[in-house]
């Protein structure tokens, strides 16, 4: 036995009120230290079970194939159009901030054309222009959006798109990893088709989960393909045979990581979903008019601002890369930076799961109200 | 604030003596339960160096390319293929088991052209059968084994495949999945291209996320490629540019289970690297022998059995899959099935990362013994 050149580790407590991590409420970490059961345990199986039946109610979908993933949101994105998309298939995709094009990139490297709707960051896809689109394009496999683009703070209206595309062979696939748990997604109501999210923005939890939801109408076009779905390891065609009754070993699913999804669910459940969405509403209101009034600018178009992450440039006499790293090291928050050309311009602000509370509006308001008057 | 109607979890405390996950050391929980950190912390990228680091000295190797990626073993095994093979390419599989089947279904669901060079289950693949079939298809891009095959309790020679193969252009891949942490493993030595692990067997941590270290040889196959790398989330192109100095934004990686997989390689380095392998002999050996003075069968061939994971058929008048359910039911001890037409004919018993002790040989051969004796 000889000791580790590498010192035993104290990561530093932060205030997590970036794009997500978010902090957890203790319970969830709490769960997460619980003795590992196997993945074929019964036990784990019927938290499994829970786990699906819970997501239902977050997803508001009676979708046989609800499930979480091995994976982080990426990896829910990446399985949502890979088990439906075909090479050479149409993909049509709103891009209006960074989580837009990486579908585009997700598309384009399983071989799909995709045919790309640009829209201004800061700005929602509008929704008669999108349905124009899918009109030119109604041979199109998938139409893609993102519901709360977390690099610009837009949340994207969905039901009327949702329903125009219900009509036809095209699937509405959405991206809810900014929205689940935080503002309302409604799977069925809106008629998506393909949803994911994660598990370390709204629902609460470390990162290492996606939540994802599947239409039966998605299901019987995955069962039509003509060429295999080109994964194993978040192929639905396996995965759900994992997460039925059939039991079928599949991989080795982290019991850690079910467990604390578990609590955080419930959680969720105990709070209520409706009371969730409007205390998100609340707090990302209060932090968005305070930081109004303090001189910052806020950059999601008004209307459609996302309450669970801000998205604001700074009054002129503070430059936001400095200001950030002095949150950080000053006082140990973290807020995000902007993406792609907002890099060095915006701040994005979360205020995710146990995070959108009053206490962490006042202190983020009050340091930065104090870096101003310095 | 309504109750859930889904109550307080209180996992059962198993003895995992299955295929893995196995139980980890405490101090690896503990880690896990530290305060959550950004993705983009610095905090968080000194970590991430760390396990680079260490990983580099349990894969042996001094690959650049070196780093965990955030699915399971299955998710590496994925990886490893897709960012290397294109459609139509040749890969040469060597399947004794259920792993190696699961490399040719992969590999298939990328488009690639499988060569299946079959062996019987409980045998090992003949290196010169192994070289001669890589000499019959020289343009094949990848030749995959099975390091320590999960299903059949083998452990598959490597040196002399590698050292053949490493002549050529083709790349040689291997599941180090359940032998990484507890037999040797050497990477630059036996001339492995690309190799994959998991977390929750020798390393000794939850199942989460997956080791995997690429060769320069790889690196310089996959800048050679003609057609993209079919994933974002797996992409080494992407990955590597989140992993290296550019800490490009890539994936909302898991504080949660870098901690423990730092914490687990600590444990490793503390113990030492060679003590361990010794450590996971000694037990397995001394497991072998009281199993077979008991009447069991040990299913591996001899002089290539796994001492982490033991295959063995029972003594007629048990049943194997009674005395299993009654070892978990009344002793809270999982051992694992066989799998495939093995799987109500042996148990796979795995004795890995700090399950690799006296104490559990002892518990286990105690109670087999009494079942025997009823």
């Amino acid at each position: 036995m000889s000791p580790s050149p590498y010192a035993e580790m104290h990561p530093s407590v932060r205030l997590l009120l970036g794009p997500g991590p978010a902090n957890v409420h203790p319970r969830v970490l709490q769960a997460m230290s619980a003795p590992i059961l196997g993945h074929l345990d019964p036990e784990l199986l019927t938290i499994m079970d829970d786990i699906r039946a819970m997501l239902q109610l977050v997803f508001r979908t009676q979708n046989e194939l609800t499930l979480a993933l091995s994976g982080t949101g990426s990896a829910g994105m990446e399985a949502c159009l890979l088990n439906v998309v075909e090479p050479g298939e149409k993909v049509i995709v709103g891009v209006g901030g960074y989580f837009g094009w990486r579908l585009t990139e997700v598309a384009r490297r399983l071989g799909a054309e995709v045919i790309q709707l640009d829209y201004p960051w800061g700005d929602i896809a509008d929704p008669e222009r999108v349905i124009q689109t899918y009109r030119q394009h109604q041979d199109a496999k998938v139409l893609a959006l993102v519901h709360a683009e977390t690099s610009t703070g837009v949340c994207q209206p969905l039901e009327e798109i949702g329903q125009e595309i219900s009509r036809g062979d095209t699937l509405f696939l959405v991206d809810c990893v900014t929205s689940l748990g935080g503002i309302p997604v409604e799977v069925d109501h809106w008629k998506i088709d393909l949803a994911y999210s994660c598990s370390q923005k709204c629902i609460g939890m470390p990162s290492g989960l996606s939540p994802v939801t599947v239409s039966e109408k998605a299901r019987a076009a995955i069962s039509k393909r003509k060429s295999p779905i080109p994964s194993w390891y978040v192929g639905f065609d396996v995965l759900s045979r994992y997460w039925s009754e059939e039991r079928m070993y599949h991989h080795t699913i982290s019991s850690t990581l079910l467990y604390g999804l578990r609590e955080a669910l419930r959680l969720i459940w105990e709070e209520g979903l409706e009371n969730r969405w409007q205390r998100h509403q609340k707090y990302g209101t209060l932090l968005q008019e305070r930081l109004t009034s303090l001189g910052f600018t806020l950059f999601a178009r008004e209307g459609y601002r996302l309450p669970v992450l801000t998205t604001v440039a700074l009054p002129a006499r503070l430059n936001p890369t400095q200001a950030r790293t002095r949150l950080l090291r000053e006082h140990s928050i973290e807020v995000g930076a902007g993406l792609g050309e907002y890099k060095e311009k915006l701040w994005r602000i979360g205020l995710m799961g146990s995070n959108a509370n009053r206490a962490n509006v006042e202190y983020l308001c009050g340091v930065v109200t104090e870096m101003l008057r310095e």
